[in-house]
């Protein structure tokens, strides 16, 4: 049926109405002071929803991938020593950055599904005596896996050993809380397409106080990134280069709604949503690869009923239903599904895709609530 | 009234409404193969529009900036020499980029309004024996002023000299003749906002075999602009990073616009508009920046009547007759006002804007067809 699917996958998560209907309006002039109005108030709702008074935040149109480059290239100097915490495929991509632009990383990695040990990150950051370690990159919702990171003790650990904490808030961000003034984080990046409940096209960084002071010293090259640029047309209410003016006037409507919902409603609706499709799947007899405790608010990895392909329990999803969950990635391809339920998602929609799934497994023949 | 707003700005253009109603519906997953034939398609569409076979086309999620970064950054080295022909604002900016990579950046620049003078080239290249030049950066269609280079005839010379030809077609790709194969363009860079008749958030960036060579000894680092990865995810008919989903599902609605208007009417289109545009705003008494034979088919600059400033005359425009045009930019500023004319743009709104000019100018009190 034309226009009924539905997508449950981590992102491109779905849009509300009011804001597609933004989308369609004709662009406005970006140096004009209605739209000057409207970017300034969607600065001011960014620094609402990180929680930060203190931080600078700026808006890239780029995709989430482009803030990660722009929140290493305006720190990092070659050579410089980065430690890369890696729980799934999005984290190794900081550290590919990193190295990209001549950092030297280490890599501190879980087995898929696991999080970052906290006493193992004490010890490892206790033994660099020297203070070798620059810059500390961490994801705090791994989009690959459904698990969370305790980004609120890994950043004490961080601020205790004193190197720059910069974290991939891709899918937390309008989803989980996180406090950036309060624990400290130093950069915070994330995408649109996420809990910002808009399609993907704008990017979104966090600079903290510790991070201008790591901007001066840095020596990799920056243009399109540059925090200096971004500051400098910020302060007067624009954007150095022509932005996506159809999605900061989209992000603008997201904000509304989120505003009348409220940040700590959204925080415990996803929170709600989490645990009920969680406690619903393990019902229907379904393994997840996260334990409750690392549990993503955002995403949930499930293994396949034994004996049932990801390819077969998918194509069962969309044939069926027009369900679009992902499949996994990386040394997770083929191994489970992943169903994303962050944004625009409510109890209802949860519901529905329970039902469904229970649906999906007895057709796939294989028993329900073993 | 609501609504009414027109633009005549440089950018962002109009858009058609048929774009405007694909930006409003629901993105679709960017894994998907409904997505990757939509895309692949918007790459073949992106070939027929820039005259080329031979080249890689690759889809960036960021301004026109973005895209000319990528441009520098997957062919330099630091201290690599590089001549910018520059004839304005945006032709400055490839200097600074290259200057931020490392570049040894040499100017050869033209007052306001003029454009690069091929003897003057021919031997700037002719002095350089050594062959330490490796990159020509040019703009083809100049924003801030109006003016147009001669970009077959400069091709010509750059290529006898050996250097890397790169230009800035953002305002002329989809508007003015342009021959990648056919003038051997090494980088073509273009933007959304433009002659594609969608909003700002996408840029494109054409990359010969000539080109790959250069990227084969380029030292400067890159993650999200890096040629490879992108090439081989298109290999894969797909993106190395969430792109814009909605952006190319508009662009395919753009370009099935185009297609079916056909290339060459197109530019005959833009040239039509062009002329009558000159040569009515000079019946009404008006100077103009460039001289004919160097206009732009995309952006004409305009000196306002004697004694009356350029703010008066835009808010006369923006007041009387909700049309916005532009001021002029850095040197330029409030000394031209400019008008654009490309992409969504017919023969109707350029006699509008004639005739809403004419009273402009009654209204400010200034004699008509002097």
């Amino acid at each position: 049926m034309q226009d009924k699917s539905f997508l449950m996958i981590p992102g491109p998560t779905p849009v509300p109405e009011s804001v597609l209907v933004e989308l369609a309006r004709h662009p406005i002039g970006h140096r004009s002071k209605e739209f000057s109005d409207l970017f300034m108030s969607c600065i001011e709702d960014l620094k609402w929803l990180g929680k930060t008074k203190d931080s600078d935040v700026f808006i890239y149109t780029a995709s989430g991938t482009g803030a990660m480059e722009a929140a290493i290239s305006n720190v990092l100097s070659p050579g410089d020593k980065v430690l890369s915490l890696v729980i799934g495929v999005f984290g190794k991509r900081f550290g590919q950055i990193a190295s990209a632009f001549g950092g030297n990383v280490e890599i501190l990695t879980v087995e898929p599904g696991k999080v970052i040990d906290l006493e193992v990150l004490k010890q490892k950051l206790q033994e660099d005596k020297n203070k070798e370690i620059k810059v500390v990159t961490v994801t705090h919702s791994e989009t690959s896996s459904g698990a969370a990171n305790d980004l609120e003790k890994i950043a004490k650990v961080v601020k205790n050993h004193g190197a720059l904490l910069i974290v991939d808030a891709v899918t937390s961000l309008g989803c989980m809380n996180l406090e950036i003034d309060n624990w400290g984080l130093d950069i915070v990046v994330s995408g649109s397409q996420k809990g910002f409940m808009i399609p993907p096209g704008l990017s979104f960084i966090y600079v903290s106080k510790q991070a201008w002071d790591f901007y001066k010293k840095s020596k990799c090259p920056k243009f399109y990134w540059d925090f200096v640029k971004q500051k400098k047309s910020l302060d007067e209410q624009t954007t150095p280069f022509t932005p996506n003016v159809s999605f900061v006037c989209g992000l603008k409507k997201a904000f509304d709604m989120m505003k009348k919902e409220g940040l700590e409603n959204i925080i415990s609706r996803h929170a709600r949503l989490k645990s009920r499709l969680r406690n619903g799947l393990k019902d229907l007899g379904l393994r997840l690869l996260t334990e409750d405790i690392n549990a993503s608010a955002a995403i949930t990895a499930i293994y396949p009923p034994e004996g049932v392909s990801i390819s077969d329990i998918r194509s069962a999803y969309k044939k069926d239903w027009d369900i679009t969950v992902a499949n996994g990635q990386d040394s997770l391809k083929d191994k489970i599904f992943r169903i994303g339920h962050l944004g625009f998602v409510s109890d209802r929609d949860i519901e529905m895709t329970l039902a469904v799934t229970e649906k999906v497994l007895e057709k796939l023949k294989t028993p329900c609530r073993v």
